[in-house]
């Protein structure tokens, strides 16, 4: 097989993109569904905060005029009248304009206060006037955000009710292969489980797409066919599971390309290697191989940014960890390689063990602290090797 | 005020934990909605995959025992009697026991095989044995593992379908104010949206938390009185949101003293350093202040704390990125100060801007890029210094 001819992982998508595009929308979500949606416009706060004024503090409100000459006798005073108590928040009458903090009063039995001789009293001090907290017009939450709680408690804040936002692209997930059952089953020989539709199905929704999850097709090219019809009328974007190699049963490739346009077959990058990148009416079909690591690079890298792009956000972050290599690390010069990585940590430096399958001893790969991608031309790495890993969540 | 005396978080997180034990217990729930709970038990593989065997590539399957001495001819060869097809995954017959990948194999017009003259033939060779993908008592994964996606594939694959989790602590949520109104109304003079309630519900179930929000309470001493009591007979830990401080309508403090036991009023950590934490009826009652950088604050590090202790998990790590103040950034030395970041980057160098309340121009601080945290003891920083940023989501 000549490697030199694979895509690399963003001349797929940019292949992709050449020849399909995402096609957002707007539509408008009450407040309360509104997280994890992508915000579509600027939102703007409709009034001010506070909406005359507000104390700044605990504590007294006076007016400014009584002070103009040094500090009165104020042991006679009558709240209501010199004074009203005004606390953190609190609006109070126009009659006064000035707060003094209650750390400085001492409010006689006999009513009246008495105040620190020391206080410093000045015009308006710790009152917060209209729009101090929050102005009319201020800047909410920019178009464009992943809107988690505390962008929605801002457009609360300043009155945003009806929430403009990205309809979350539709993304249908197909599990092919004979051999597969759904979870729940006891597998006998020849058997496996589904596991990969359940993967998706979370992978898509944190991702901010609206997952479909179809049933298991088995490999027949006619089931396949109507699954792919099926999926094509229901969602914007179709992932097909297995079946992307040379195999007998692998039909998904002639199926992709009797179809529409199969713009890929092959990257380079594994676990995944012999993915498949097709336009089928208008619509981005992606077909990632089966094992359950190439699934999750296949969704973590390809799908995730298609769906990034739909929405028009970057892709998101990940905590990175600098981490010494306990082991040799193959790679292929000619391909990136993703490595599930577990991590231990010793006083303060961290070391990374790859996962490979099957290795006794060790807990499931999917259950790994991280991942390392190799780079491409890089090859191998060794032991005691510095590499960055990220965390997954 | 002596702000020596204020207890650093993390003794007031120990004070509460001398005080108050979570009281974590293991319920089960189907893998379907197992998604974010925290895991109560390693989990094993019930059974092996291959169940016996299965092919590691596209390809053929045939008798080693044929090539011992060489490649025989396989021009007359039929399928079923000298080999079998064996796609990756698939299982065959007991009578064949090496697979010859597909590539190096034609299968002739009138049936049987030419294979290529430099292909190797080793017994045994691309066949998985049985469990050399999951094996049975495999660990799939581990107690205290926060379940994500690709953690419910892997328990899926191993034949777990009732989850045995930590019961999300049950976290009440009191919002407290005259002023307050719920999000959808428009506020008249003296009134403001009570949005941390929006912001609490989605922060406490990103954490793994169970939110219960009350309505709002005014600041009536009975008012609060009972609403505390309901909380404490329906939650686990108890949030009571504002009238911490010491003004007229701060009754919360009083209440938290007449109702149990007052570890701590007043934290090194602004915004919201009068935090009032206490322990009524053996269960955790935090007074968070108000104002809503006060309120994110005070959950992200306090209320997050204390349930990642419920559930018995580190706490999350957030991405980082060092960036260079724009601007001095004022920070008192004996107070540990959150600050709210705009981050903007040029040419891989990020710069940050702290965000003041109240600044024009600005958008709203609670969807700010990042945050950074102020040491104790440090005080101010410089324009031009570099600080570490987390970003939020």
């Amino acid at each position: 097989m000549d490697f030199s001819k694979l895509k690399k992982r963003n001349e797929a998508m940019d292949l992709l993109l050449e020849n399909w595009a995402p096609r957002p929308e707007t539509e408008f979500v009450e407040l309360d569904d509104a997280e994890g949606y992508v915000l579509a416009e600027n939102q703007y706060a409709a009034f001010s905060i506070p909406v005359v004024r507000a104390s700044g503090m605990d504590g007294i409100a006076v007016r400014y005029d009584d002070f103009s000459e040094g500090i009165p006798d104020t042991s006679g005073w009558i709240e209501g009248r010199e004074y009203v108590r005004a606390d953190t928040g609190d609006d109070f009458d126009d009659a006064y304009d000035t707060v003094i903090p209650i750390e400085r009063v001492t409010i006689l039995e006999q009513g009246g206060l008495s105040l620190d001789a020391d206080v410093k009293i000045e015009k308006g001090m710790h009152v917060l006037g209209k729009g101090s907290m929050l102005w009319e017009g201020q800047l909410l939450a920019e178009k464009g955000t992943r809107l988690q709680g505390r962008h929605l408690a801002a457009l609360a804040s300043g009155g945003v009710c009806q929430v403009p936002v990205i309809r979350k692209p539709r993304v249908g997930f197909i599990p092919t292969g004979s051999e597969l059952i759904p979870a729940g089953t006891t597998p006998r020989r020849g058997q496996n489980i589904d596991s990969n539709s359940i993967l998706a199905k979370s992978m898509l929704r944190e991702m901010g797409a609206e997952p479909i999850c179809y049933p298991i097709v088995k490999d027949r090219q006619d089931e396949l066919s109507q699954a792919l019809d099926k999926a094509l009328s229901e969602c914007d974007i179709v992932i097909i599971n297995a079946g992307s190699s040379k195999g007998k049963e692998d039909f998904n490739t002639r199926l992709l390309r009797s179809k529409g346009k199969l713009l890929c077959h092959g990257v380079a990058a594994v676990p995944g290697r012999p993915m498949g990148v097709a336009v089928i009416e208008g619509k981005a079909v992606i077909n990632i191989p089966g094992p359950s690591m190439a699934a999750f690079y296949g969704l973590d890298w390809m799908i995730r940014g298609i769906v990034c792009r739909w929405l028009g956000i970057p892709l998101p972050k990940r905590p990175v960890v600098q981490a010494e290599l306990l082991e040799d690390l193959p790679a292929p010069p000619f391909l990136e390689r993703l490595v599930f990585i577990e991590l231990s940590e010793k006083d303060g430096t961290y070391f990374a063990k790859s996962h490979e399958r099957g290795e006794k001893g060790r807990r499931h790969a999917m259950s790994s602290d991280g991942i390392f991608v190799s780079s491409l031309g890089k090859g191998g790495l060794k032991k005691g090797e510095i590499i960055e890993v990220e965390w997954l969540d």
